[in-house]
């Protein structure tokens, strides 16, 4: 990821001092017009805005701890992947050493960087970000989710949720139809039709949640209970898992049980959110 | 339902004769120019296409029973929503009386009838359907999943599976960023942006599950192992329901376990699907 990131910004023209750990990883970056730095600390003090893209956060921190003293005054934008606690403690230890500090979240493979399908998320300093934002656009969409640096790591895993969930949606749809001897290049078409229509769906049921008014919406509880309750039964009787809606057929038996079968699908989002 | 389907007709010329269980309902089809058929035998005597949709199977049998005599060498399409097994035994039972049975699935809502995002599945006689096909195109964009009349049921589900399971991952990603205080409405755009490259990659996880190689593809069991448990984790530390991945966690744990972690994430299927 950091070669596709340091290619991108070498095509857009930008001075780019390159390091890794392994020498010899910077050496086609190097051919491409990078300049090479000795060291963490070279690398650092070579521009005034660091990138840092390494395994985890343990990883972070071998790097950057060595050299403090020439953070001081930069904006560092940290693009490792981790948790929402980790960004703010790297956040906290970058401002104790006077560093600008932007933490962000790539939602982009190697390959798409530098293209329409990249976007990367950013939290933290927002002078980091308005004053390196031309750069940073270059490897990808940029959004700006505030000053707490938290919020790019957290952004990342709530779309990683729903991601998640329609890709083994996708792939549980895929296996009823396998029974039938449908195959899967066959059920694309159609699902990908029929999610298209679950995108647009989801703008009802951000609203219903975001006012806790589950009264007006269509598709009841008590109604989507039956139907995921069918899909249950059908999948164990064709041999096929049925753990994967298990926890929405809980949930929505919970919602049932609780008196509010007549609110909309939606309204799950109460059983999930945080109880306080 | 019914009377989104007959409207439809209504507003496209076709010559519409209704009935239903409780008179008065189709008072304001016949002020649109229905025409009201006595009992079911008169409805089904009025034309050579025949459309019901009730609310489940038993129903399907009780409107139906009584008019075995009028059903033969008539085109029979079933709407109601029902099981494969439901759907293959009302193919029987109309085979065994003479008439052509066409199953159908709707994947629309009554005010979508009609209309660009509706749409409707069907299985079971070619011949119903193609002769019909052009009134059948009136009510919503018809597909023809083949012979066998279990199919416009069983993809209903598939679909309902991948739908159901993005709407859940989607209140789910909400609800961790609803611990920052962030609104629904707010996550709705990223989500779409997500979503719509989930639905871009679900073409690459059909082509691995068809052929069964899991080993050219990208975003590898292990790593998605990790980002998983690492959303279990923060939905956990920020007092959010962990339920809903719990089951893809099990299945990425298995992979990994069975010796399957530098296979693709697409590799799940193989634990989906029936088990042979």
């Amino acid at each position: 990821m950091g070669r596709a990131l340091a290619e991108a910004l070498l095509s857009a023209g930008y001075r780019t001092t390159v390091w890794n750990r392994t020498t010899g990883k910077a050496d086609t970056l190097v051919g491409k017009g990078a300049l090479r730095a000795d060291s963490v600390s070279d690398a650092i003090a070579a521009s005034p805005l660091v990138i840092v893209c390494v395994g985890d956060y343990d990883g972070v921190h071998e790097v950057l701890d060595g050299s403090v003293a020439e953070i001081r005054g930069r904006a560092l934008v940290n693009l490792t992947t981790g948790t929402p606690d980790e960004a703010q403690a790297v956040a906290a230890w970058a401002a104790g050493h006077g560093a600008d500090y932007l933490d962000g979240a790539m939602m982009a493979v190697p390959q798409t960087v530098a293209s329409p399908d990249a976007f990367f998320l950013y939290s933290g300093s927002a002078a980091a970000f308005e004053t390196h934002r031309d750069v940073l656009d270059v490897l990808a969409t940029s959004y700006y989710l505030g000053t707490d640096a938290a919020a790019a790591e957290l952004w990342d895993l709530a779309l990683l949720c729903s991601g998640y969930a329609a890709l083994t949606g996708f792939l549980h749809g895929a296996a009823l139809l396998d029974t039938a001897d449908v195959a899967p290049s066959a059920f694309l078409p159609l699902a990908t039709r029929w999610l298209h229509g679950m995108i647009a769906f989801m703008s009802e049921l951000a609203d219903e949640a975001e006012s806790r008014d589950y009264t007006t919406g269509v598709s009841p509880v008590a109604i989507n209970q039956v139907a995921v309750a069918k899909l249950a039964h059908v999948s164990h009787s064709r041999g096929v898992s049925t753990d994967i809606h298990a926890p929405l057929q809980a949930l929505l038996g919970q919602r049932v049980a609780d008196g509010h079968g007549t609110d909309s699908f939606a309204s799950v989002f109460e059983l999930l959110r945080k109880q306080s």
